[in-house]
């Protein structure tokens, strides 16, 4: 059995953003060279998701958009009193889930055609880690 | 250890439609032969969930009522202008999640009394494929 | 390879009510005397979460009156008909999610600086399990 943890670093420009990582964690996966298995992406910082779902700009905005109706951003949340001003960004990583599992099959990551794994950064503009973590055989 | 993946092909005749697929997932798992371990169930194709919650169509019906209302079916999305009207797939497939992690507990599936394993489709009547990727000892 | 299951047992004072449970899952991993491994932390009743976010009791309260805002708590479920009053406990933890898994590393949660696995209670006042099933080497 063969364990192998990596961790990404995202500095994201922007306070809101969405960035496709599938090839940085393909990377891990092909280092960690296991035919079977399976690979555990997880945002390490609580104001940040990782998901699969489409590559698709126009839809990226739709999904920020839609997460802003959900979950505004507003002053009046209790958290603000801890001087806290992401509160929003606690709701919004909570509806798009912080973290998947990609099976591994003969060697590759085991994707549907249009499955890629994406990190949306809620409170970005500073380095946040993800937890890429293999194992197989 | 074992490493066993089968695939689930689920055509469903509305567009939006829910399905218990527990049996067809213990079935995979018995075949697995694993005595301790776990099974991934995900979705491979992005507009459809698979979740964990109540057999009961009542339930099944409120839940689509409900995701309709938090990521309702209109034409004003951005993901419009590819040519695609299903955005509102890709956000209700968001809202339930894609995929569940179930153990396997001296050979069988370690459920809760009332947990059971669902598929929801969100842009159905065509072929689409779940992964069952079981490991363990 | 070990394998390693145990059983939260949750019974909350109140019928809503998040309680903090790191500390009761790192003390299953040390049982388990993995060194690289992961654990799954899965409700087993299908009214309630288990998330990983903040513990901060503010965020806590935000958390409950945003989810009763986006799955209220009402009469005209069709859930109802079968005599359950608790459809809202089914929409509720789904919106926030049911499982997680938590990466070990050199023998310990490989956790980010913030991040608290939390359990949320929305049809409490009696006994509910959680499984927290390590595996590892």
């Amino acid at each position: 059995m063969t364990w192998h943890t990596d961790y990404l670093v995202m500095n994201t420009k922007q306070r809101y953003e969405i960035a496709d990582i599938t090839d940085d964690v393909a990377r891990i996966v092909a280092d960690a060279k296991v035919r079977e298995g399976m690979v555990l992406v997880s945002a390490m910082h609580i104001t940040a998701s990782v998901y699969v779902n489409d590559h698709e700009p126009g839809l990226w905005s739709d999904m920020m958009t839609w997460l802003e109706g959900l979950a505004p951003a507003k002053p009046d949340y209790k958290h603000r009193l801890t001087g806290e001003d992401n509160a929003d960004a606690h709701l919004k990583r909570s509806l798009l889930g912080h973290q998947v599992m990609l099976p591994i099959t003969r060697g590759k990551l085991d994707l549907g055609p249009w499955e890629r794994v994406h990190y949306a950064e809620f409170d970005g503009r500073r380095p946040k880690r993800i937890v890429v973590k293999v194992f197989g055989d």
